[in-house]
């Protein structure tokens, strides 16, 4: 099977692929909204059919509590063969500021080589690319099964913190047992530099609730004499970094895994610019943690970042009170071997410890967090992953890490296997921003390297 | 002419004066929201066409080039009797959160004594007091003109800053020629404890525009390493206050008239209650500049206070995005002697010192800010609206502060006369929040108090 072959079967079905993503895309499965359950549900059901159309023997939809999960497996022929998981999600983030989208986000489009919309890279692009890789492995070699059992699992709660993940994992550890986990939801370093993640940072995140007067009061009658919930957020916030830029919380720093020297110099050794990375983050300037580069501040050091935050009067004008409520959204992403439910901790402590008198505070964590993960460079799988790329691509492969997060650790947690990733993502695709989009032609190389990664894995694992 | 007819007269009258009053409180004149500028115009022309109606030979509409101001003059029969410039607004203050007034605040009801509404007591039903009252006199005295002149101007932009209102005055200075100003938009200490203002804060307000990245971002992917608006926003407004909650800009009490021993003494023997005024502040613990008692930190000393704050994603569940901007309200109350003019210089001073690189920060100011005001104990129109106070209230008269501004400096400033203060509002009519409120009976006796002053400034001036 020489590899020309896929390629051209993957360039050959690029119009029903698009065409099929699309109608997928259209559904607006954005879970970390209520209003949009009915949404994500739609999107399981079209995924489960888009698994039926493949081939897939086994397809089933996975309740959780929450929102539902796809299951697709198709065993190898040969019983003996190695299993592989492969994850990814499709449900998709909020779309606000909705006026910024040149076009709908739910109406997707492709403008020259780029695919807008929403959860066009992030995830339904590159679990969709899965389906068509398949196919061409299995038309161009003629078999009528892969060379090992695949099992995918596709949840539809990740953009809202994967909150019955690893319960369904602890669930379903039996028939998802497996020799590797294969993640897609990650991005490369470059079009012109493809790279494989070996680590993602995990993520906890809440909402602040202070309440101060019970009704907005004059500003002018009441005004510094008591306290102003605005001003008291302003200062809990404010107050969780020094001035080196590094959180203030007590112990925050004890379980972060430093990095090597031997990482630093890799991380070194890719062809980082900044004026291209400020270009790509659509900013003036680059900020952060003393004593790092912004790859290492990115990739392997832990943050605190406002989300969101509100309160009092916010329409035209002035309107001169003292409000009764101010909120926020804070999240934390953490890295290797930080574990959520610690920094949970110190930040309630600290919110109840920097409060005054006469304001109320609430932190209501939206879930029990995500673990950060990382993959060894000599693991096995990854090193499979690396041909298989290098396949596609035509070039060498090199590594990174994501500052992003995923139930990634869960699974390796869970499944008692290595985790690999295989995604095709590029840094200015605008994920989880208005104007999402993928580089079309870049989901069909992650197909290509798809239908190779299963012979490789096959090799590797036996 | 015998207190008690007055008296009997506004009582007698109390149905038709209600009637008209809930007719100009159904007008939304809110100045600080452009979309109701034709409704603060048609609170005019109901205000003027009041004026009519109690006898004004010579009501005006003066335009400022903003929103409409009202003028009317009763000329003294007697040419060399003394002037009186009577002041007050029409224009209200925004209504939101609207969920929780418990009736429309345009939809006035008498519930009890208390009559609903936004204005009721700020600063419509203050002002509408004068007209009952001036009837009540001339209709008791059987006298076809007030014992002084009357010049009234009603202004309407007294809510958003009265941006307009000391051009008005300086333009108009030789109509509004006085030997004294009457002020009627203040309170008392309390319903059994009636008392004259004698000073107000000044006041200037500013927009805040922080502009980190151009779009939201990935917190994951570019979190800790760019600039985050909000974390910028908090540190910005956190930093404006020291652990004594002492305001931090630099030089900001050099111009703060400090309170004397004897000023102290007198507010010390107030009936002061720190659970009841907290109960009335609907809030649990008192909190501001240390070494100051509550009623010296609202009335005496100078604050800052953010009235609002938003960017980021609001909705429900999250988003984990580096947010591209942020905003705040912030508003100043300042003291006697300091210049609103020179804190905005400091304060924007200190943004551009405080955001980083990589921040484009904006402060937009509503107004050039309102000045500060103090009587002295000692100046005979003081003591004049004193006496009609005791006749109308049948007892002591004692004095207070306010910790709410207006434009009674321009006043003293531009007219070059002494401004003292009639109001008949409670702490608790609940003014700028939901469910304002005025206490009817209280008008009434405003009424009284307002037809015995103009005698009483005749004796006294002359």
């Amino acid at each position: 099977m020489p590899d020309s072959d896929v390629r051209r079967y993957c360039q050959d079905h690029a119009e029903a692929f698009l065409a099929d993503l699309i109608e997928w895309l259209r559904i607006p499965s954005m879970s970390g909204d209520p209003a949009y359950a009915g949404e994500v549900r739609r999107s399981a059901e079209w995924l489960a059919e888009a698994f039926r159309r493949t081939g897939f023997p086994t397809v089933e939809i996975w309740e959780t509590g929450g929102l539902p999960a796809v299951f697709a497996e198709w065993p190898a022929d040969d019983a003996s063969a190695s299993a592989v998981v492969v994850y990814g999600h499709h449900d998709v983030q909020p779309v606000d500021p909705l006026e910024l989208w040149q076009t709908g986000p739910f109406e997707p489009e492709l403008r020259g080589e780029e695919l807008f919309g929403r959860g066009a890279v992030d995830d339904k692009g590159q679990v969709a690319f899965h389906l068509l890789g398949l196919r061409a492995l299995l038309e161009t070699s003629g078999r009528s099964a892969p060379p090992v059992t695949l099992r995918f699992l596709v949840e539809g709660e990740e953009e809202s913190g994967s909150r019955n993940f690893r319960a369904m994992l602890q669930r379903e550890r039996a028939r998802l047992a497996c020799e590797a986990v294969v993640v897609s939801d990650t991005g490369m370093w470059g079009r012109e530099t493809p790279t494989i993640c070996t680590g993602m940072r995990g993520m906890i995140e809440c909402d602040i609730d202070l309440h101060g007067p019970d009704i907005d009061l004059h500003s002018g009658s009441f005004g510094g004499a008591v306290p102003n919930p605005l001003d008291v957020m302003a200062g809990l916030l404010a107050g969780l970094h020094d001035d080196q830029r590094r959180i203030t919380l007590p112990g925050f720093y004890d379980d972060v895994r430093p990095l090597s020297d031997r990482e630093r110099e890799l991380i070194a050794k890719l062809p980082y610019d900044e004026a291209e990375w400020l270009a790509t983050a659509a900013s003036r300037a680059p900020y952060g943690e003393s004593g790092y580069s912004t790859l290492e501040r990115v990739w392997a050091r832990p943050t605190a970042e406002v989300n969101g935050m509100w309160g009092g009067y916010m329409g035209p004008g002035g309107k001169t009170i003292v409000p009764s409520d101010a909120h926020a959204k804070v999240s934390f992403r953490i890295v290797a071997d930080q574990d959520p439910l610690t920094v949970k901790k110190l930040f309630d402590d600290y919110v109840a410890a920097t409060v005054p008198a006469g304001i109320t505070a609430a932190v209501d964590w939206h879930t029990d967090g995500v673990r950060p993960c990382l993959t060894p460079l000599d693991e096995p799988a990854l090193l499979a992953t690396t041909r298989a790329m290098e396949r596609a691509f035509d070039r060498e492969v090199l590594y990174t890490r994501e500052g992003g997060s995923g139930p990634e650790a869960d699974l390796a947690d869970v499944l008692g296997a290595p985790v690999v990733f295989l995604g095709v993502g590029l840094p200015d695709d605008r994920i989880h921003a208005p104007n999402e989009r993928v580089v079309f032609p870049l989901l069909l190389v992650g197909a290509e390297a798809a239908a190779y990664l299963w012979d490789e894995l096959a090799t590797t694992l036996g």
